[in-house]
Formats: C-alpha cells, sequence, structure tokens
C-alpha cells in the first residue's frame, strides 16, 4: 500500500466525533471496533462535503462495500474526549477506492489511530462495477472542509 | 400490559448467549443495550424453533419494526457469562405482536432482566397489514424447547 | 410515570447526532438499539452542558447504572439524517435520576421517537447510595442550550 | 506478517456465531465491524478451551488490547446464517501475541473473511508487560476443539 501520511495534493476531510459511553469496554477504553465506525462516519462527512452523501450513491444503484480493513492503534480514546477524524481518497481506481484515516486527540493532536478501508464499487447484486463518471468526478474534486 | 410471568399455556422458548467483550463498557458490566440486542437473538430463534426464519418472514414482504420497548435491569451481566434468553410472545394481534423476554444467569437461574418488544407487522413501504395466516399459524404453534 | 411532555419550568437539553451507516439494519432504517445510545448521548451531553461530565461523577466514585429503560418509536430514522435529541431530568430522587428523550427529525421537527431511563445512584460495587450534593445541585441547576 | 493458513502444527479452535439481525445494515449484509466482533468471540473461546477466561488473564492484572487488526471480505455473511470462527496463535512474543481468524459458512464451508488482530501484554496502566508464564504455558498448550 501506499504512504500513510496524505500526499500534498490531496485533500483532507476532518470531522469531529465524541466517544460515547457504548463504544467504551470494560477496560475503560473506546473498544477498536469503534474507530472503524469512526472511519466510517469519516467517508460519509467526505462525501457529504463532495455535495453528495453515500445515500444517494446507493439510491443510484452502485454500492462501496469494505472488501478490506485495517488499523494500528498507537493511544487510547476515552469516554467524552473528543477525536478528529481525518480522512482522504488514497486511491481511486475504475473499480475500487481505498480511503485512509488518522484519528488524532481534537485536544492535544496525537495521533490516536491510523488505518485505511478498501472499497468495491458494485451493483445491488454485488457484481464488480466501474464507477459511475459523475461520482468519480465528485471524488476528485477538491472541496474546503466541512464545519463540524 | 399483561403479567410479566408466562401463562400455563404458553411456550416459552429459551436459547443461551455468551456476553461479549464488545457487549461490556466502563462499567465492567454489560450496556443496557446488549439485552435489548439479545431479545432480538430470543425471538430470533423463537421464529426458527416454529420452523421458519425472520428471513423468510421479510423475503414474503413483511416486517416486523419495533414499536416500544422496555426493560428493566435486575442484576448485571458480565463479560465471558452464559445468559438463557427466554422469550414467549404475550399477544397476537391481527396486526401487532407483542414478545417478552426474561434474561437469567444460566449458572445460577437467577433474573437479570425481563422486559417485552412491541412489533407491527408492515409491508416493505411500512404499511401496516394484517399478518399473513402461515405466519400466525406458525406463531400459535406449540413447539419444543430448540437445541442451543 | 410522569408525562411524557416537559413541564413548563424543566430545562430540555438539545444535541445534534447524524444517523451512522452501522446503525442501519438490514430493514434500511436505523436499528431501535440506536436511539437508546442517542438517548445516552443526550444525557451525556446534558450533563456536560452543567459543566461536568459523567466520566467525572464516575472518578467521584459515583455511577449511573441504567435499571429501567422505555422508547416509543413512531417514525423510522434513516441513513446520514441529522437527528435531535431533547433530554431532560424528569424525576430527581435522592438515589435515583429518570431521564425523559424526544428524538426529532432535525429537518422537519417531526418526533421520531420518545423515552426515558431510569438510573440508581451507586458506588463502584453497586451499591445504591445518595447523590453527592454537589451532583444534585449540578443536576437541578438552568443551563443555556449547549451549542452543537 | 506469516502466512494466511496455519501450519501444520497450530491448534485452529473453531465456535460458531449466528449472525444477528442487528449486525447487519441497509446493504442487507453482516457489517464489516461484526466479523472482528466475531474474532473477539473466537479468540475468547480459543482462551475458554485452553482452561481459562480472558477475564481471568484480566483479574491476574493484565491485559491484552488490540493494537493492529486486519480483515479481508470475501463473501458476505447473511442475517440468522451460521458462521463457524476458526482462530489460532500466530505468533506468541514475550510482550505480544498475534490471532489469525477464518470465518467460514458453516454450511457451504465458504471462506468469508480472513484476518488478523495484534495485542501488547499490558498492566492494568497500559505499560507493555512480559507474558506471566502460566499464561504463556497455557496458550501454548493443544487443546481438543470445544463443543460449540
Amino acid at each position: 500500500m501506499s504512504t500513510r501520511t496524505p500526499a500534498h495534493s490531496v485533500h483532507v476531510h476532518e470531522t469531529t466525533v465524541r466517544v460515547r459511553y457504548a463504544e467504551t469496554d470494560q477496560m475503560g477504553l473506546a473498544h477498536h471496533t469503534a474507530y472503524l465506525v469512526w472511519f466510517e462516519v469519516g467517508r460519509s462527512s467526505l462525501m457529504r462535503a463532495h455535495g453528495a452523501s453515500y445515500g444517494d450513491f446507493e439510491r443510484d444503484g452502485f454500492f462501496l462495500p469494505v472488501v478490506e480493513c485495517f488499523a494500528r492503534f498507537l493511544a487510547p480514546a476515552r469516554y467524552d474526549h473528543l477525536v478528529k477524524v481525518r480522512t482522504w481518497v488514497d486511491e481511486l481506481k475504475s473499480r475500487s477506492l481505498t480511503f485512509r484515516y488518522e484519528v488524532v486527540d481534537a485536544e492535544t493532536g496525537h495521533v490516536l489511530a491510523t488505518g485505511y478501508t478498501k472499497h468495491l464499487c458494485t451493483d445491488r447484486e454485488g457484481r464488480t462495477r466501474r464507477f459511475p463518471k459523475a461520482w468519480r468526478a465528485l471524488l476528485e474534486t477538491e472541496v474546503p472542509h466541512e464545519a463540524p
């Protein structure tokens, strides 16, 4: 895979999430699956910032199932803390897409986790499809940061 | 609502669940929403014991959205403990259905929680429908306990 | 229980939540347990608006386990929609506390769900305790609405 | 990392999980984070099969936080289907441990997902520790398959 820090030309989208009590486990920290849900919140927010909801993508008959996910956990996130999810498109191919993520403590800026998810573009029946042009263009557009 | 203990004539279905680590929170106990998921596991298992999956119900074009849920928590469930979910049909009306539940410690038999969920029978568009006869008959049938 | 609409004198706290993809189920709607997690987000946010995190409450050695929860679902919430969670303290007793909630569509203002959670004040060992005075005072204070 | 199929000498532990309704999303399939929870169920079950609960490990003052997780999704899991989680210890070092997983359709035997989780052995304060000898021995022991 490519490098873990975004290239200069890549737009990094930021959104913030507050750690929920339901996301903690008996270790007293956010459960590792919570970060993957935040990754999902990050890419949802990125798509919204590009002017379209992933919900519209599905209404158009296309889907982006996760075919691979990876996360490295560097420091714990705790209940009620604010974390920033930084999301960027790492590889936009004709039929697949990789998002990369950094979760940072919103107060200290410390990186808590990094990771990526790889997605296929499919139709409703799960068959791999080329990205529709409009969506491809949309994901390639530079956009300003969304307000939280 | 009717009483909280099943009438003599009512079939009580039992299934067992082991508390997952992901279901705990920083209080060191199973999060209260986990019990509602176990209720759902209980009614899924009850329907399977009646010879049909709730998945078939949806494939037939019917749905049972939850319109009301209630739970009372009496004692905590902890990671890795086995709990028994006792489920029974409390009220089967023409267009709605109430399931009742008891979650008990599988080792001690202590009741950990009780509750109910009320469901409407709807079609795919969310319009209320009469239960199809076959499904009604199925839910009224007496069945032996399912093996875990 | 008391009425479902807040009394005139009661402060209603508002916070907004965006429906996550992970919170949907195969019915295409937010799963009913997601609303209970939003209730939790609502009371966490209410406590923060009163100047203290529930995390501080736990660090002081006190806990607010849920002993009862109820929700009525009136209309579905869908992926990526914004919902407003309205939370208020309904009954603050010496050893227990009831929060009430309304989840409304942030765009249309339609009520999607109502409910309540009842909590005991306990120590770390789960023994019922009187609310510490400072916390009691805090929960009785009138506060302005928190910015989202 | 090492190969994705277990070496001949490695004990592979099997446990079964039924896909819960709450684990599905609006794509109509099990959400990708559900597989990571099943991985956790798999390693919990493996440890129990070795004669000790991970809960005992924590009571001894040791913890196994996830520091890395990876999953590849090959075919979807659907509501109410039975899946088999195959878990094995891939690398047991002095202060870390890697579990590997295969999730297979219990009926057809098709592999639905593969993955791994890497864990550090820490104390309650999150400091890295050597595995206690007893636990190390335990994880190295050959054990028969656990009944479901």
